[in-house]
C-alpha cells in the first residue's frame, strides 16, 4: 500500500499481482475494498490497482475540491507513481465518471473501459426535491437511494450489501458528510458534472454494463453512455442493481475476464 | 492506514468507528480484507481495527519468524500503537490461535473472545502423507484443502469464495511461498503450535464457532477448544465451512452483534 501527493491531497492506492494493469474505481460513499472479489482473482494475471478516492476511504478528505476533473487527475497521478503508462479502466458509478474524465483528459493512458452503472449530468434527472432532501436529511435520503440501488433479489439473498452500503456512507472517517456535501456543490463534481457532448471523443473500446434493477443510475443513464460512446457496447444484467461487482460477483468476473481477453488480443 | 514495527517487521492495520474497540484476525493466507463485511457495519458502534497479519497482504514478509507467539506479540504492539487498553478478539483459523495466544500471554489486553473456525496442535491430525504433499506441491495441495474448507451451499451459491481463497494463497505479494514454509517448519508456527494444556487458562468469556462442514478445522477441532476454555460456548453453524463471516455475512454479523452486546452488558 502507498500514498501519493496530488495538490496536497494523500492518495491511497494498492497494487497486487504482475501482467497488463487493470485500474479499479469505486462508487461514491465507498473504497476500494468494494474490489475484494476482483483484486486477488485478477492479481494472478494481471497488475491490479485499486485506488481509494479524495474524500473516501483511506485517503485524504479535504473540504472541497471534489470536481470529476480533479478525482480523475488523482488517478492519473497514481499511473504516474507506478510508472504505468496504459491501464483498462473499471469504474463504477462516480468511478465511472472518472474513466470518462480519463479518457477526455488523458486518452494515452488508457487502452479500453468497462463503465459499470453510471452516468452523466445525473442532476437533471434529479427532482427538485430530491435535492432538497438530500439537503435537509442526507442519511434518510441515501439510504433510501441505496435501498433502491439494489436488486430485489441481492436484498433477499445477499442482505449485508444494504447494511454494508449503508455503513460506508455513515460511518464518518470513512466518508465525512463534508465529501457529501462538497462533491454536491462542487460545479463539476458527481452530480453536476456534464459530458454529454463529449461523450463522441471517447475513442477506447467500451462495455457499459447496466443492472436491470439499479434505480440509483437507471438503465437509460447507461444507455445514453453506450449511444454516445462511439462503438460501446451495452450489457443489461437481469436480477442485479448498482453494485454488479459485489451483488454477483462471479458472474461479474467472467464477463470482466473476457472483456479483458478481447481487449489484450 | 498505518503500520506498526515490532522486531523489525512493519505490521499494516486499519481502524474505523469509535466505540468499544474489536480486533479482527484473519485467517492463513488471506489478509484483512476478509472482514469487509464486519467493518464498516460494526464500525458504526464500535472501533474496528483490523490488521494484516505478518507474512500476509500489506505488512511485512520476513523469512521466517512465523511463531504464533511471534505473531500474536504483534496484535499486542498494535493496540499499543492504538493507546487501545482491551479490545474484543475475533479471530478467524490462524486469527483464532493469535486471540488464544494473546489470552494466555496478555490476558489484560482481552474483554471477550470469538474464535471462528480454529484449533490447536493441527500436526497432530494430519497424516504424514499430508504434510509430505504439502512439501511436494503446496499450490494442489492448498486448492484441495480450500475446497474442504467451503460449504456445499457456499460453493453452490458463492462460488467467487473459492476463486477468492484460491488467488489470495497464489498471488505473491499478498502470500508468498516462503510465508507458508516458515510458517510449516516453524515449531511453534500454525500446525505445530499446541497448547492443548493451557486452553484451561483462557478466562475470559469465549465463543467458539464452527462451521458444520468445515474439512480444514472440522468440529471437533473446535470442539476440543470449547471444551477446554472455561465457560466457553460452542455454536455449529449448518450448511457453512471455514469462513462464515462471508460465506453467510449476515447471519454471523448478528450472532457476532449479539456477543459483543451481551459482553458489553
Amino acid at each position: 500500500m502507498s500514498y501519493v501527493k496530488r495538490a496536497g491531497v494523500n492518495i491511497y492506492y494498492e497494487t497486487y499481482g504482475k501482467g497488463f494493469p487493470i485500474v479499479f474505481l469505486h462508487p461514491f460513499s465507498t473504497n476500494g475494498y468494494i474490489w475484494y472479489f476482483q483484486t486477488f482473482t485478477f492479481a494472478q494475471n494481471h497488475q491490479c490497482i485499486v485506488i481509494d478516492e479524495r474524500g473516501h476511504g483511506r485517503s485524504d478528505k479535504p473540504q472541497q475540491g471534489y470536481a470529476i476533473k480533479e478525482m480523475a487527475a488523482d488517478v492519473v497521478a497514481v499511473l504516474d507513481d507506478l510508472k504505468i503508462n496504459k491501464a483498462i479502466f473499471v469504474g463504477n458509478s462516480i468511478g465511472g465518471m472518472l474513466v470518462m474524465q480519463t479518457n477526455l483528459d488523458n486518452p494515452d493512458r488508457v487502452a479500453a473501459n468497462v463503465i459499470l452503472s453510471s452516468g452523466t449530468n445525473l442532476a437533471a434527472g434529479m427532482p427538485a426535491e430530491a435535492k432538497a432532501a438530500f439537503q435537509k436529511d442526507p442519511t434518510g435520503t441515501f439510504e433510501a437511494l441505496v435501498e433502491g440501488a439494489f436488486s430485489a433479489k441481492s436484498k433477499r439473498e445477499r442482505p449485508e450489501l444494504l447494511d454494508l452500503m449503508k455503513a460506508c456512507f455513515l460511518v464518518e472517517d470513512n466518508f465525512p458528510k463534508h465529501t457529501f456535501f462538497g462533491s454536491m456543490a462542487d460545479p463539476g463534481g458527481v452530480f453536476n458534472w456534464n459530458i454529454s457532448d463529449r461523450l463522441k471523443d471517447i475513442r477506447k473500446s467500451t462495455l457499459v454494463l447496466a443492472g436491470e434493477e439499479d434505480q440509483a443510475t437507471p438503465v437509460a443513464a447507461n444507455k445514453f453512455l453506450a449511444d454516445n460512446i462511439p462503438g460501446a457496447q451495452l450489457r443489461v444484467i437481469k436480477d442485479i442493481g448498482h453494485f454488479y461487482q459485489i451483488e454477483s460477483p462471479a458472474a461479474f468476473n467472467r464477463e470482466l475476464a473476457q472483456f479483458v481477453k478481447q481487449v489484450a488480443a
